[in-house]
């Protein structure tokens, strides 16, 4: 039976992307040689890394001055990177989630953290307006989607602050301003790559200005000098990460992923809308989540929850579980997510209904 | 044209290891999904976990009261959360080569480091033997094999403080007493798996003893109290390293794995002894290591190196090109290295003296 991939991450990825990860496995480059015992200072892996850095700066049109790195320890690793790097005195942070709340934790080790706005009490169901952020702060952070919460915030905040973003799953989804940035960085298991690889994009300038000593490994600059090569790079994540962002760019590039992501969104949400049995968890329409799409029964058919599973997922759904925090259900539409996939799963919901 | 593949790291691993992690890419146990792109936390993933730890504690013989860590970062990373979790006031450190010295270097932040011994001003062409460890130390760092100079130490030290052991390029290699060690890391892309996974053999009482704030990425306890899953791990690179552990099972384990290591070790430096054209370049011969073999031409031949790489690629080797810091030639022979590769490379040796 066909298999329709909604998991949170690791996630769908394009089957191009997949075969020719395998076959490069199998023989890199009719080298008779796997990518997985290729040293990652061979002459014909540089131009990997040297192409993924080319496309990530041509898709998300990043200007000059900033450079592009390819990690390993996942976005968390960069909860602390980011006031390592940057925090000298303060820094503001937008609580919109489990993710968003960790980064802010993990910044309050380094320097004063003030957390602008919060939407926890009310669980996360929004993403906050009109907060102020003090001009005074080194960087501003927020997490533009919020995997679990399905949240998202659709456009770069307007603020007279740098940014920084964890764009763990949506980066590639839409075009980003990253001239308001100073970093962005993310775990690349949603929409770009297997897990393993961590993105990050960084100002160059924005470097080197706190006074603490910051251990090697976790000094962007030392990424930033040796280009992702300091140490071993996580050689196979990056690869499958290149095929890729050459898909994406095949596809016709962010612009055409956003204008995917609408329409599978918005098939998705107007069913949910619909549906009598379900009801979306987002309080207000407007931040909803094109990524993650997180639905529960609607009250009145509460018990119908582990039945709607289990149906699903014999029709061949898989990971749309919701994360134990909000309960029900949750669709990742990642880019690779094709619209019949998304037909398939409201194909189900309508069945169900009839059934009720 | 079958290929040698001598490479430093990333490096040979077991046919079988290739095959079935790219079978997985395309089909992760008949599931339907790639292996890429099933979540870290689904129910197939757990045992793959749950046995490569199971296969750690057995293979090596770990003791109760350890735990096994697979993370991301690299060993490098290790430098810098071995003396944030385990530093206090003062740390010895021996200095036999690169990666040895990088680790000195990083635990300088965190305290007082006393470096017993060093061979550095003899281009770290043996082991320092006779060194005094002082009792007062928080714990004792070695590294176990030297990849760049190809020396090793062949036994655990003995000592009356905690040992700490980088074995990213010998691990499986020999039999170990891990009870000597509250710390045992490595990155796992020589004898364990592609580049991307680091392991981490962490004894659980001797955590939780240093008075500083740890980063939570940072702090071994995280990992340990969720069993590598804290964040998404590198799922595809622990997979290909559970396939290791399960080939290093069936070969006949640690024991098997350092006859294999001896026998080709034996062969490669009994030629480079006999051969006119070459010379070892570590000067005590019981600090040669069995995994990273380190030669360069006899002073009356040094013009011939560049002609001897060009015949030894064309016949088939990979990766024999010596590391700029020592010059010459280095063959690393780990665990999955054939014989015959080892034969196939005297082979040149021989006949490229004939032409000289």
């Amino acid at each position: 039976m066909k298999k329709h991939n909604f998991n949170a991450g690791p996630s769908i990825l394009p089957r191009e992307v997949i075969e020719k990860t395998a076959q490069a496995i199998l023989d890199y480059n009719g080298s008779g040689l796997s990518l997985m015992e290729i040293s990652h200072r061979a002459k014909d892996f540089q131009p990997v890394v040297d192409e993924a850095v080319a496309l990530f700066k041509k898709l998300l049109n990043i200007p000059e001055g900033y450079s592009v790195l390819f990690l390993g320890g996942g976005a968390s690793m960069e909860f602390c990177m980011v006031p390592y790097n940057f925090l000298e005195k303060k820094a503001a942070y937008l609580n919109t989630g489990t993710w968003a709340k960790k980064a802010l934790k993990e910044a309050k080790a380094f320097g004063e953290v003030v957390e602008v706005a919060s939407s926890e009490k009310d669980g996360f169901t929004y993403i906050p307006k009109n907060y102020e952020v003090p001009a005074d702060v080194d960087y501003f952070h927020i997490t533009t989607n919020n995997t679990i919460y399905g949240t998202e915030l659709h456009a770069d905040p307007d603020v007279n602050v740098p940014l920084v973003g964890d764009m763990s799953s949506d980066i590639f989804s839409r075009p980003v301003d990253v001239s308001k940035y100073i970093c962005i960085y993310g775990g690349a298991q949603k929409n770009l790559a297997p897990a393993g690889v961590t993105f990050v994009i960084v100002k160059d300038d924005a470097l080197g200005k706190v006074s603490r000593y910051i251990p090697t490994m976790l000094n962007y600059k030392t990424h930033v000098e040796k280009g992702s090569m300091f140490n071993t790079p996580p050689v196979v994540p990056i690869y499958a990460a290149l095929q890729t962002l050459r898909w994406i760019k095949a596809q016709g590039g962010v612009e055409e992923m956003q204008r995917r992501a609408k329409v599978r969104a918005e098939m998705l949400y107007a069913e949910i809308d619909r549906n009598k049995l379900f009801r979306g968890t987002v309080t207000n329409k407007g931040d909803r989540s094109l990524m993650n799409i997180c639905f529960v029964m609607a009250d009145e058919y509460k018990d119908l929850e582990a039945e709607f599973l289990k149906f699903a997922t014999e029709k061949g759904m898989v990971g749309i579980k919701g994360h134990r925090s909000v309960g029900g259900f949750r669709a990742s539409c990642y880019n690779a997510m094709p619209v019949e996939s998304v037909q398939a799963l409201i194909d189900c919901m309508q069945e169900f209904e009839k059934m009720h």
